[in-house]
């Protein structure tokens, strides 16, 4: 068994599916090492995050990836020009001063990158 | 003389010729050193290596680079998901389980990582 | 105060103005740690540092970062084949005989890589 931190970067509404898809797979295909995974959202990508927004449609299997230990992140840099208050975000994610921080220092920490 | 190892990771088909440029021009930038480079296709990208599509362009390019060293690998979550079966793949290429635990693995021994 | 070697790679036109948001973020997040910041240009996307466009729009922002510190660079063999002329470049910019070996040399060399 080995160790393994994997940092997954969104700024893209419409990469999302692949994203889920690729964290999914990752899940599926490293089930015998020991994972951590995270995704950065930033930009645009952070409205998926909104909880009054119809496109939303992956909410279940981000919960389901979420209680497999995935960390969803938003952007505060982003929410704040989005206009998007994190009361109407989805509680299960976690929001970042910046997410560019946030990615500089987990690769820092050993994490790989992915951009779907 | 270094030694650089080099992944590089496609989603999009419409990135193909992109990409087989900057591997190109890595090879020409860098024929002193000693280079290992992979380009792990996921996502749609890997329908580039249908042996029955028109769009297939470069594949003289592709059996050039691999001449020269070039690892080219295609996702199998994608093929199944595509429903692309691996007899219709272009022989050179090789199929690995999944391409996100491929780019996890590969960044893990070293490789450094470019999304073009 | 840390030490943080961040690399921004862009090859698409309509990534900059993401792009220099992500770098002015960056900065401002971590103006308590020693930032070493290059963004590497290649392929459409160093026609954003052609004097000549009316594109070009962040000109001034381009200037602020750099005075911060920011390094800009633009990959030779984009401008070849591009037909931009060196001298149609904004002076800030360095340019390199090849954007992606920029890349790989910068990684190896302890840069983490974000791709907006």
């Amino acid at each position: 068994m080995s160790e393994y931190k994997v940092l997954f970067h969104i700024d893209e509404l419409n990469k999302w599916k692949i994203l889920l898809a690729n964290v999914s797979n990752l899940l599926a295909g490293m089930e015998h090492d020991e994972l951590h995974i995270e995704v950065v959202a930033n930009g645009e990508a952070v409205q998926y995050y909104d909880l009054n927004q119809e496109l939303y449609a992956n909410k279940n299997l981000m919960i389901t990836l979420h209680k497999k230990g995935v960390k969803f992140v938003a952007c505060n840099n982003a929410l704040k020009s989005l206009g998007l208050e994190k009361e109407r975000i989805i509680p299960l994610v976690e929001v970042v001063p910046s997410g560019v921080v946030e990615i500089v220092k987990r690769q820092s920490e050993g994490f790989v990158y992915i951009k779907p």
